[in-house]
């Protein structure tokens, strides 16, 4: 029976849970949460959810304060999503201060995970995603490949999305992927982008206007709701489910690039024990130099928090 | 292929979207709300999901301002759910203001959906539901049966959920259903209700206790999250996809009681027509006190927006 | 991850892999045949349609002729369905032959299972589903509660389809079980069925035809086709995953009966271990009579295969 | 509410029509079959299945002798397979009779079909799948894009399923599709087929020995079971979503070539109306011999039945 936990239950931790509660994959979800009586809120609004959908996921609460988070123990995935949306707004959505906050918080959190003796897989939410998921594989000592971070993979159906509106095509007939930092320097990998089998490069597209608005999508949401959620609990569920049922199929996720020393939206195989192994799409020059670009911003994020 | 409205993008409103988009069974969905970046938010994050998922829905926005809602014409199920939940929460969920606020805003809206030639079901969530129900039915002035609201639906899957935990089995082994207004005056109807075939009445139980355990459920989700959605949004999806599939099935809505003129939590079969009828079920002397609590409840707070 | 074998691949092992297919729960699949032109057939049919669907079940052949069958040893639940349809087409689907061949093919198989070290649940089919359970239970010298029969689980849907046909509601609103033998004598528990939360007795129904209609409802099926599959399967598909999601949700299976030392249709709780307790059920002195008939039914077919 | 007919209930309508109750999507089923008590035996055996899964699908049945087919008039979709599998056996599944035998069949329903009033989409399995799709335009006088063939939608998967397996990936990985027709001259077009997004060309591969095992696949199954299911009814029911849903999506089917003058496996747009529009897919010199190579095998079967 799958096991799985959920660390913050903010917007994002809810919706996840949400999901997972309508998909019925999942025997059992534990919530973690600093807030009590948000926690306690959740699980009885998913009690209430999973009694009128017919599904059998149980629902259990991790105290926060309890010295030790023994309900994580025997976990198969966790899914760390904590962060402080409320300080968040106040802020603007400013992304210094996320991962001024954001990195403080895994601060407090990572020795709590670690002294759960929890073994299992952990895909990571929060941002900046690519230094969370390092900050997290540091402050646990954990093996690199039993992290991962959801990354570029909501990018990614967002240039599908994007892709198919300007096509007037289905989003269903857009293959390929989006990689590097999930943040403004991501990059749609264009060289393998096919439409309906056809390279996306025969058809007559403004690629760098097109690469644009799939920056400018996460923007569009946080404006009109302060938060981001459907697309990106789904895109978590998805590798939750990949992880759980050991798919051993490659997604844009991110995972170690064990040259550049960090983690990093790209290509890897997702399967039991988180990534199998990263797959290595051919980039051409100017890829190449994005995914630079890229890896420089994660770095250069990540220093500002030592 | 169905379609299907949502007036309202409040946190029911997006998770009710959420869930649809999810389930995969809508081929298309227009969104309606008086916050245009709001609206627009969530049909882009709801574009993303869906990309993920591989669903076919597709979804638009009906802008607020526009003399004539046109994209409502051919839909065939509306789901109310419009409110104010900012302005709820400055009142700290006071349940008078709300019935205030929520009369006052199904008055501006009902003539929009008039004067949209929209001629389908309308599923109504938003709050007090049983008398922004007759709310609805009187300002649209429509046909009684195609209104119906979301009413102790959610409360009975609570029932089914705290029997269930008090007596160690599975929600799934509870039958039976809770009546009455959505609201504090609810009641189960215990002389019904079964626990894996056996009368609940032959169990020990404190049923009263019970019964304000069921009643206190929505205000422990409320007190964590300022807002209930997981349950709420759930039921409101069984109650459309009960109308798309012509499902003919008795369902505990909130219907149009004939004899006592209003909208009240009762068992109705429900079809392509919304309510195909009402279904008597026999309370005992207790529960027809019970009922008759409810409606005075019901018909007191409509007086007090006449 | 959830790992399911099934032992034999005619009409219902294979619908029954289809389903599990479809539904996407099961991590690995192991199918087991005598006939390996069949066996791998069903594999190759599977491997197409899983690789339509975008699930991740993967899928094996465990040789039948290998000494030991070491891919079942890992199994969470194992469904048995084995037996010649054929055979039984060629004797015009008679019941004493049935008993006589499905028999003998379970002294075959089960050593083989003994030997794989298989330890986990058993689900069985094969017909008659109460004497191959107690078979299958004596030659493994198996836990009595790890093994459970499909038994009068298809009756129980039968049943609230036939009333729900005559009283023209849908089959939802009928609750209640059907007990006894997966044979002739089976019984509905009239006393505890409920419609739309009425008793059934307070409508206007021939009950003993209803009785006999569910009864004859197999043979239809047979008549037509020469076999049923899709309503077993189905329910054997719900045993499955109540066991592997540790559903501890009462169901109509064939369990066994303590006191009468045989497995027969009655209520159980199904979680993890198979059938975590039996549930008893008040029948009236009719419903006892006819309880006691189907166990002398059981008893006698098992008394003629000794 | 959608609905939905199918034309024959031999192992692969049956199959369909099981997996279109287990999908839920469909409102109403009509089954139509000369043989009546088989025809009775998967109605009887369906409502058992959808009683078990609380579906809403609703099930009836077509009297073929019946002078008018009524029920058949307002579908949105009917799934054409018709044949006489029995009769293909003892043929030893031999193609040429095959051909005869269906193409007898075809003239015989289609002119019910034509009185019926039906006016939706067909989608038609029947082998050998582009001639039957032909003669039916034909018989029917029909527009050609309202009929679409499942063609070489199940060898594209059984494809993905054959690279993946060779390169030890997950089928998912791969896209591309193959072409031609449903029957031995089919052809992956290799020059678009990618794994993970890197072109399959870059890989070691023996792509003509590939091939070949794609074709013998369906022989693989065949010998096995002397039918496929499965497989085949995955496909047809991807296909009647995708009309149901409006997907506007591109598939590989048999849609019908106007430059060649008949139905032929190749990539079109599928919605509402069918087969919206054909996609061009850029061959390379081999690939248009292959496709010449399929148009030619088709066409001189259509000769052999003028």
């Amino acid at each position: 029976m799958n096991q799985v936990g959920i660390i913050g239950l903010g917007h994002v931790g809810a919706t996840t849970a949400l999901l997972m509660a309508q998909r019925g994959h999942i025997g059992h979800l534990v919530l973690v949460d600093k807030n009590e009586a948000k926690v306690k809120s959740e699980q009885v609004d998913l009690q209430d959810q999973i009694a009128l959908l017919g599904t059998d996921t149980t629902v259990s609460v991790q105290d926060y304060n309890h010295e030790q988070w023994e309900q994580l123990r025997n976990l198969d995935v966790l899914v760390y999503c904590a962060g402080d949306i409320k300080l968040l707004r106040e802020h603007k959505g400013n992304r210094d201060f996320e991962l001024q906050m954001t990195s403080q918080v895994v601060k407090e959190i990572a020795p709590k995970i670690k002294n759960s003796s929890f073994q299992g897989v952990i895909v990571t939410i929060t941002n900046p995603c690519d230094v969370i998921a390092r900050l997290l594989q540091e402050y646990l000592d954990y093996p690199t490949n039993k992290i991962l971070g959801t990354g570029t993979g909501l990018e990614t159906a967002r240039m599908h999305h994007a892709v198919a509106e300007t096509l007037h095509c289905n989003y269903h007939d857009v293959t390929g992927y989006v990689f590097g930092e999930h943040g403004d320097t991501m990059f749609p990998v264009w060289s393998s982008v096919q439409v309906a089998g056809q390279p996306i490069t025969k058809f007559d597209l403004d690629l760098p206007k097109l690469t644009k608005k799939i920056v400018e999508g996460g923007y569009v949401i946080y404006a009109g709701k302060q938060y981001t959620n459907n697309g990106i609990a789904t895109r978590a569920n998805l590798d939750v489910e990949a992880v759980l049922s050991d798919a051993q199929r490659a997604l844009p996720v991110s995972a170690y690039d064990e040259h550049e020393q960090l983690y990093i939206g790209q290509l890897a195989v997702i399967g039991r024990h988180g990534v199998e192994k990263t797959v290595s799409l051919e980039l051409n020059d100017a890829e190449k130099a994005a995914y630079h670009n890229s890896v420089q911003a994660i770095e250069n994020n990540y220093q500002r928090v030592q």
